[in-house]
């Protein structure tokens, strides 16, 4: 009869231990996202699929969970329909899906509320998402993603304050080892103009973000087989590889090149901004090949990776123009910023940057050995939870040995020995369960003791 | 092109007003929640469809909304299975489900994890669950649950802790019109028994729990019809009906069942726990026809209504035993509490309990007038912040006008004008957006100020 439960591949329960990581890590993030002024939304977990599909590209459709119409749900089909196969066919039975990210609802959020909210809206959302990917370490099929966006103006302030956020979260952290890559879109695609590849900008993008993970030979090889004449990539590579002074490098190299002009004087900005917000240039690198998340984004970009451990990017954001131009709203230009909660759980983990502390559990388990005992007992949890002590009782009756144990497993600091003598005496032993020592005191110094 | 966007019915989004309230809730019942030694878990939105079918009855599995399998989900059907109808299809096409309470995905961690866990285990847990539900006033298809259980201990004194918690968290919004009514599924099975209604215990239940519904005597027709001879129903009614001492009058009605004895004894020994924790009798009502939820609790049920306004119960819970037995973990008692979020939000509007407060915003708008003053603005918004002053700067060059009117949209309390005046004598202009009165100040008096 008993069905052995397990839980959906790609799905995590999070108990207490994790729990109370994850918590310092989001309560972190959260208080810095205030201190700048982002305020909370959340959405609904299913959105409709009229707003979810087509924002993603078609890989990101096949990704979206679709919830099955309640009811009767094959009433409106018909055999031809179901012989279609199963794209069609989850057109017909289908209405809602799960949210695949946070932005897209942010925007419909936006649309929906135009005439109450207050722009620029600064907002920021912490919750989970959704996608049918195939599960692997560290990539999960329900995971939180951590947002902060701006919507509604173009003030190159808002990168910049952005970024000097990641430096709060992660200095509250103590975690200093990460590097903070910049670059924007308009200088990749400015580029991609002086190389002659502007027809091919998305391969271009797709063979430069493989630096990292090739080398500089194997992409060169790609760029050549693109197009691109070997003269012009030996140029290229020589810019790429200016690590002195990058950005005068690529403005230089940029000059014929519009777009790539205004991405270099859009980046200056943005530095500049950084230095009055107390950012120095090294804390915040320009990086001219960084070429994530393009089809997305449309002015500045950047990321985060740890430096001192292999984790990828933990952190990552950009600027885009017309963000809710999908829904009926133009000419919302948007920034915004993630956190990647996951990946940095695991690398403050790796860095062992948790703090130590037991502050999660109660403060103290007040023993229960028989009936006679069990009335004083529970009189003094409740006497030191009055005075705002997180105070447990062992419910059953039981030997000190259990009880021990339970506090122990717990992570309770300390374990109050409430028997007939004690009882007889009105004076209580307090054992700390990190040294060992025990004291003998009267139910007010146990309340001074553990204040 | 663009699409008027909308939401699913039954769902919502929470912008940052109610985002602050409803935190406000949550966090208060999370403290109280901790202080009584309770760890937090959180379990995903997606279960498989094994753990959640058979679980909430054949109602509550119509409710379940399904996820359709990804990919080519039809591949594993034939025209026959299509043919059988949406029933049969559905288990063909779907695997997981969205959870519908927090009970049975509790229950499910505890066995896949029974071997870690320190029992008796004391977790909270927040978090939507969604039901296919019809929507209507105060009815969502998305909603928050937010349990508190004990498992793996049949004392007493968890269901005494539970109701102490449910006053402490009342306590804390400030809110004292509530009524907390107690009784107990064996008390209603003693008395079924003792009506001779015990083979019709379901529909002697669900008769009963509409007494506050439609009265007395269309209750007693009920019963009548159900098979209660006329005396016994005004006996019953008798019993019922006694204000002065129920627990008294119960008790001796019912001596002859053995079920009802023990339900008795252990309201009884429930009302000895309350007492030591401090709670007296008219703070906790014995309510012999309290029926709730019946065929889910085995033993103390109780539930708790505001008695100042009309919301219907905001918090209730029981004891159900063997908890986990569906998952072939036997012998596990569980007893916990659920506070109704949506409606506990409604109360707290209603009698307009929420805490008067800027918390939730910046404390301070820096102006931003030109690109002159800009830098100056920003250097300052920076060492506000330096001071951990929640502090933001108007991204854009505006007029005054449009910068006060989005400081009193956010309910930011302070304004700090920055133009080129004030940027030479270094002294500022302070407004306080409540009072309108302002003050001229210099960088470091302005963080006293503000501090």
């Amino acid at each position: 009869m008993a069905q052995k439960p397990s839980l959906p591949k790609g799905t995590r329960d999070f108990g207490p231990e994790q729990m109370f990581k994850r918590n310092y890590i989001l309560n972190t993030i959260k208080k810095v996202f205030q201190k700048y002024g982002f305020l909370p939304l959340e959405t609904p977990a299913m959105e409709n699929l009229s707003v979810l599909t087509g924002k993603y590209g078609d890989e990101g459709d096949q990704l979206l969970y679709r919830v099955l119409n309640s009811g009767d749900f094959l009433g409106k089909t018909n055999a031809e329909d179901y012989q279609a196969g199963s794209k069609a066919m989850s057109s017909k039975i289908t209405e809602k899906g799960l949210k695949y990210d946070l932005t897209v609802p942010f925007a419909r959020h936006v649309v929906m509320n135009q005439h109450q909210i207050a722009f620029p809206f600064k907002r920021y959302q912490i919750q989970p998402v959704w996608r049918a990917d195939r599960p692997q370490k560290g990539r999960y099929r329900e995971f939180y993603q951590c947002d902060a966006d701006v919507i509604g103006t173009q003030s190159l302030i808002c990168e910049a304050e952005l970024m000097c956020m990641v430096h709060e979260v992660f200095d509250h952290f103590g975690f200093k080892d990460f590097k903070v890559s910049l670059s924007s879109r308009k200088v990749l695609e400015g580029i991609a103009e002086v190389c002659g590849l502007s027809n091919q900008f998305t391969a271009f993008c797709t063979i430069l973000d493989k630096l990292d993970k090739i080398g500089e030979e194997k992409v060169s090889n790609e760029l050549i087989n693109l197009g691109l004449a070997e003269d012009k990539c030996r140029e290229l590579f020589d810019i790429l590889n200016n690590s002195i002074d990058p950005l005068a490098s690529v403005k230089e190299y940029l000059k014929p090149s519009p777009i790539g002009r205004q991405g270099v004087e859009e980046i200056e900005t943005t530095f500049d901004h950084l230095k009055t917000l107390g950012l120095e240039k090294h804390q915040i690198v320009f990086d001219p090949a960084l070429a994530r998340g393009l089809s997305y984004y449309t002015g500045v970009i950047y990321e985060v990776k740890p430096t001192s451990i292999k984790m990828g990017t933990i952190t990552a954001g950009g600027r885009y123009d017309d963000l809710t131009g999908i829904f009926g709203l133009k000419g919302m230009s948007g920034v915004g910023i993630s956190f990647g909660v996951d990946r940095i759980y695991d690398t403050l983990e790796e860095l062992g940057l948790y703090p130590q502390t037991n502050a999660h559990s109660s403060q103290v388990l007040v023993t229960n050995f028989d009936s006679d005992s069990e009335t004083k007992a529970l009189a003094l949890t409740a006497s030191l939870r009055a005075a705002n002590i997180p105070a447990e009782i062992y419910p059953d009756s039981a030997k000190l040995k259990k009880q021990m144990t339970y506090a122990n497993n717990k992570g309770i600091p300390f374990v109050l020995m409430v028997g007939s003598q004690e009882i007889e005496k009105n004076m209580y032993v307090l054992k700390d369960m990190n040294t060992g020592t025990q004291k003998e005191l009267s139910p007010e110094q146990l309340i001074d003791e553990l204040k």
